[in-house]
């Protein structure tokens, strides 16, 4: 019945190789979680693998924050990196390209093809900038859900993802609990917590008081480039954890001597942070980070059904919850709440915390161990139809 | 013997009441460790209690980060707010001024008028900003030792601080083996890390980049307003702990309404960080928030040394280290560290870790379990010549 399965599949990791994006261009009107409405909007994403007979082998994946569409294979034969998930998906890997059928869409309020702040209002023929409507993590799934019908998709097989993809991941299970047979959020949360709003907000100030902001009408070749670049390399602290970096950089000097001033880069952990903030720059909005980071901020999900136990109330996938020990953005406790709640609730969901040192990126990095999670738990329920 | 002791000062706690500063002026040359000097500087310094006759009963404080010399007591009686150590230096408080003449140094570098780099360089009449001497935590230390020898001290019955004032503590044992009778160390560490590198970093970038910094050359009124407030505001998070923050303001919104953008302040804690950074750039000079950062960074006594067995072969101090459960800028692992190498070096030191959800900053605040901690090792040596 799959099409695209061949004997020995399971057997050897291959890559996906080349790959390229679509856009989905919805031409109706949405209707934002605040009220407001755009008279349709653009999705843009990659698919890998291939669509079985019934249309049932798709898993969505859902990104990170400062995360893309583009999550596995390379877009030229020139490119030296590939998508930021690709030791996880792909031909034989954990999530099976051979198997399934995959999708990673970007998000609305994005700035990588999508609908956003940056994307030009028809009403005025200039782009939205503060004027595009508040963005939730919920208007992210509903998005998401018009292009997993305009794909054809008789449902799907599973909704993977970490960090504000698991917050996605868990909204999908909420929003659509006939829809998803599975889901694996990763290294996430069901309420931001103070601290996590508390360092957003340094963020969005960051940004917001460098004057190149121009309160949020900068043009498209400028922006708070600054202010975003101070965001970037502060979050990116709270990425990682005290021993990875320690592991990593420790207290070692880039011994380029010339500098004369202390106060220049010094140390390899400045000089990779200032690497990080600089190529973030040229790659992401500064309005997106604005309206990504208060959808992350906003998401409460026992504030907002009452309790996660009542969240969780018509909840009808089948869960595995991975945490990870070192992340402190989200940590196990907050990963391990959402299981609880779901077991409370009589759902079938599980907990693995994953021993890794990288702190909250870890669900990005290689491990063997996340690998095997992951596998058994799509082949545990696997749908006949599916099957060798 | 002891000039100031009343016979039920043990008993009752009371107030330090009205005091004043007062400032040193060092007038020979000051060499830094970068091999740099000054023309004489200025220590600004508070003191509590009265020396006794043989002048050993002094007690010196060490300011964190953001501290100053004023740690006990009120400046006038309008005032609102006492020194920021008020709850642990007084009459029958744990550093008891019925028995100990404490001196609350400023450190060299600084803003609050010590010399640093706002001072008047003789040299050129004008401020030196950055053509200040770098300042290492052992400058602090050999600087603040000309100010005790100029009250007239034989010898300190202890040094006390926490974070910053925790590094000095170590450095004064390190430096004057023969001259310190007992050392308290709080929430510090031996070796700056590299996540507390990495913050640090940020928090320069965000000064440095601010067109008003205008390399460090900015009007005694003006300066990186916006940078130094950013830089404030993600530190004063890394004092804190998710826990603490989750229990002081969880998710409360201020709930006055009225914003129409998003990104405007609506949780209480993003409130509350605004008003941190805000009120700081009042009270603190952006270029000492560079100099002070890099002492910390700079710190790193097993480097320095050799092996921290080596740094503390000399120590001739009773040692108490004081770490905090929650504390996760300067952990409780990093200060356990301090006192097994001690230990390994033969020294007499013990560990205490005090159970507070308030992080970095729990050495500040009221904790009987810390008081008794305080008391019972300051009480434990005590000298001859001060007992009752």
């Amino acid at each position: 019945m799959n099409e695209t399965q061949t004997s020995d599949s399971q057997e050897t990791e291959g890559e996906i190789g080349l790959v390229r994006f679509e856009d989905f261009a919805c031409l109706e009107t949405f209707s934002f979680d605040d009220g407001q409405s755009i008279p349709g909007f653009t999705l843009r994403y990659e698919t890998y693998g291939r669509i079985n007979a019934d249309r049932t082998n798709g898993i969505l994946i859902c990104h990170a924050l400062s995360g893309d569409h583009h999550c596995a294979g390379i877009h030229s034969l020139r490119d030296s990196k590939t998508g930021w998930w690709n030791n996880m998906i792909g031909p034989g890997k954990p999530i099976d390209t051979n198997r399934f059928f995959v999708v990673s869409s970007n998000c609305i309020g994005g700035c990588q093809g999508s609908s956003g702040p940056s994307s030009i209002n028809p009403a005025t023929n200039r782009p939205y900038n503060l004027a595009f409507p508040a963005v939730s993590i919920r208007d992210m799934v509903r998005s998401q859900r018009l292009l997993i019908d305009h794909l054809g998709l008789n449902g799907l097989d599973a909704v993977v993802g970490g960090s504000m993809g698991g917050m996605q991941v868990l909204q999908w299970g909420i929003e659509y609990p006939g829809f998803v047979r599975r889901l694996i959020p990763m290294a996430t949360t069901s309420r931001q917590g103070s601290q996590s709003i508390a360092f957003n907000e340094v963020g969005r100030r960051a940004i917001m008081e460098d004057p190149e902001w121009q309160k949020g009408e900068y043009p498209p070749d400028g922006g708070p480039r600054v202010g975003l670049s101070i965001a970037r390399m502060m979050a990116h602290i709270t990425y990682l954890s005290d021993k990875g970096m320690d592991r990593k950089f420790g207290r070692r000097r880039r011994g380029e001597g010339g500098d004369t001033s202390p106060f220049e880069v010094d140390f390899e952990v400045e000089s990779y942070l200032r690497h990080q903030g600089r190529s973030f720059i040229d790659r992401f909005d500064a309005n997106t980070y604005l309206y990504f980071t208060r959808a992350l901020d906003y998401f409460d999900l026992p504030g907002q059904y009452g309790s996660l136990e009542e969240a969780f109330r018509d909840l009808a996938s089948r869960v595995l919850v991975v945490g990870f020990t070192s992340d402190w953005l989200f940590p196990p406790s907050q990963n391990r709440e959402v299981v609880q709640a779901m077991l409370r609730a009589g759902k079938r969901a599980s907990y693995a915390e994953v021993e890794l040192d990288l702190g909250h990126d870890s669900f990005l990095v290689e491990s063997p161990e996340l690998y095997e999670l992951v596998r058994a738990f799509l082949a545990e329920t696997e749908n006949p139809s599916s099957a060798t």
